[in-house]
């Protein structure tokens, strides 16, 4: 099974880590060409979080750390002190990429506290950074197949999935949240199947969610969002997939706008409904999904979403960029850690260690 | 209010209805150019149906009518025969261009039998041939009116309804028929808001009923077809309405795909969901919606509706074109006789005269 990498950290004389550099999936030139941006250069990071070429909260925290390892290296800094400046020169302006990514914050932090250890001299000091960025890298991947063992319990040979949205591979370092069941259950040999809807406005299904199956030989069928309901009507759903962008203290979970919809009509059909995500995602400062603000995106995002416009000019358009599905419609929430069921007050606590 | 019109017979010196000509507004221009196609040759008239230039089961029953009468004008034809013929040659020709659709062959037939009716001349005829052409609008546009009048009595001033695909005036001779009450209620001074679903893949949504009431002055917000749930959580709607392309004689519904969907969702929220169709619609040699076959569509519908491919080549696709809403989430069927209540077997059969 050869699932694509986001982004991967390349030792120009392995297994040595260093010198070393980014190799980063370009994800805005998919599904058609598969384009790799090979970079040691910090500020080429950065555009490439802010322009989305790598997404995914994940994702992007792998490669904001193995940005602020590629900055350590240049062999002009000979200092601990050199070294250092560096890493907060660098951190600094990744930082402000994507200014809401959780992720990229908690992984720059990570980096800079691994600049301020005791190090023997600065080549030791480019070493650590290097293995901490990749640590990062392999935690993530470890917490997604985690996710995933959890995940495919829930799952039987011959099952077909729906899922919305990426929460995959592409988002992750790994097996990502939604699709590690896949993932996990094809890897034992179980044929699984997945329905993708397409995901409008930004085709995050049709797009990526599609290609990276695709590319891992797993059986996969685009379908427009409105057709989720038909599919789950024709009996082929046996589960849905989601992934989650926050989840409140009581399981009410805020993931891309469409997911509230695919609860209900999940549950009108009796298919069970399962979020899959890590325990960072669990936010207990939040009661519940009503404390979630629900952000706007651009109206063009709908309106011209394809690079030609689509609806008369100057109408008026609603474009939420998630919303959120009540723990009541959640048949599971499955972390790193186990499967969480309702009540959910309770069981995240558990699992989260709260 | 400015309704736009689909399709208008033209005639060069009113009153007198001929020598007159086709006015069909060009809907694979819209939103962004408003273009009329002006002919008095059938072959074109052809050409606009098979091109989707006019689309919607009336709308293509009025051109077609329109195209035969067109036919039918030119000087050279002097003897009722000539005339006879050219009408013969004319609607053999336009029943080709879309074979699926009833209203076409529908109305060639009454055009056929206009023909065949005795005249005193050519002349007469030709003008006979126009008359009839103009009923069969004239009829289209008294029927939307009147599911307009009936389906307005269901919505109050300030209302907000939530449709899906187009149902409007561009499929038909006036009103159109899910779009009627939105009209009549206007006519009647209610300010009535739209949430327009833009219906994927083909976005009639967007690129259409968006655009008509734009043009008719309705405040409308498009949203894409996964963001109805959400907008129906907010309690922003009070009511769904939708057209129909079959209804069964237990009042199971046939339409764009997504509409069931909306159904249930509408269900899920305790919103009425209101079918608004024509009893030419109904269906009574079909008892319920599992005889309604489900219509595939071209995958590239799908994944190169925009002008570019959004999904990896080679990828499954499954785009149904409409699904069956069941009778039991229907809250009415509103035809131009009256409102249809369960069960349906009874109240349809009641309304269409059975």
């Amino acid at each position: 099974m050869r699932i694509p990498r986001s982004v991967e950290w390349i030792p120009d004389e392995p297994p040595d880590l260093i010198p070393g550099h980014l190799r980063i999936l370009d994800q805005t030139r998919l599904p058609l060409q598969t384009v790799y941006i090979e970079t040691a250069d910090p500020q080429r990071v950065r555009t490439a979080i802010r322009n989305l070429e790598v997404r995914g909260a994940p994702a992007i925290g792998v490669a904001a750390a193995m940005g602020v390892a590629a900055a350590a290296q240049p062999a002009c800094l000979r200092s601990l002190r050199d070294v250092q400046s560096a890493v907060r020169r660098a951190s600094a302006s990744l930082a402000g990429a994507r200014p809401t990514a959780v992720n990229l914050c908690w992984a720059l932090d990570r980096m800079q506290a691994a600049a301020r250890t005791s190090a023997p001299d600065a080549q030791a000091l480019k070493r650590r950074l290097a293995r901490e960025a990749v640590c990062i890298r392999d935690e993530d991947a470890a917490m997604c197949r985690a996710i995933g063992a959890y995940g495919a319990t829930l799952l039987r040979d011959g099952d077909a999935v729906l899922t919305h949205c990426n929460a995959g591979a592409l988002a992750t370092a790994e097996y990502g949240t939604a699709l590690a069941p896949v993932y996990s259950a094809a890897a034992q040999g179980k044929h699984i199947r997945v329905f993708a809807d397409e995901t409008r406005p930004l085709l995050q299904g049709s797009r990526l969610t599609a290609w990276e199956l695709q590319q891992a030989g797993i059986d996969v069928t685009v379908i427009c969002d409105n057709t989720a309901a038909q599919v789950m009507r024709e009996g082929r759903i046996r589960a849905v997939l989601v992934g989650a962008d926050r989840i409140a203290a009581n399981g009410d979970t805020a993931n891309k706008i469409g997911t509230y919809a695919v609860a209900l009509l999940a549950r009108a059909h009796d298919i069970p409904f399962y979020v899959l995500a890590p325990t960072s995602t669990l936010d207990r400062q939040i009661p519940d999904g009503t404390r979630i603000p629900i952000e706007e995106r651009a109206p063009e995002e709908v309106t011209e979403g394809f690079g030609k416009r689509t609806a008369p000019q100057g109408v008026r358009v609603y474009a939420p960029a998630f919303d959120v599905t009540p723990a009541a419609l959640i048949t599971a929430i499955v972390c790193e850690h186990g499967i969480a069921r309702p009540d959910y007050g309770t069981s995240l606590a558990a699992l989260s260690g709260a």
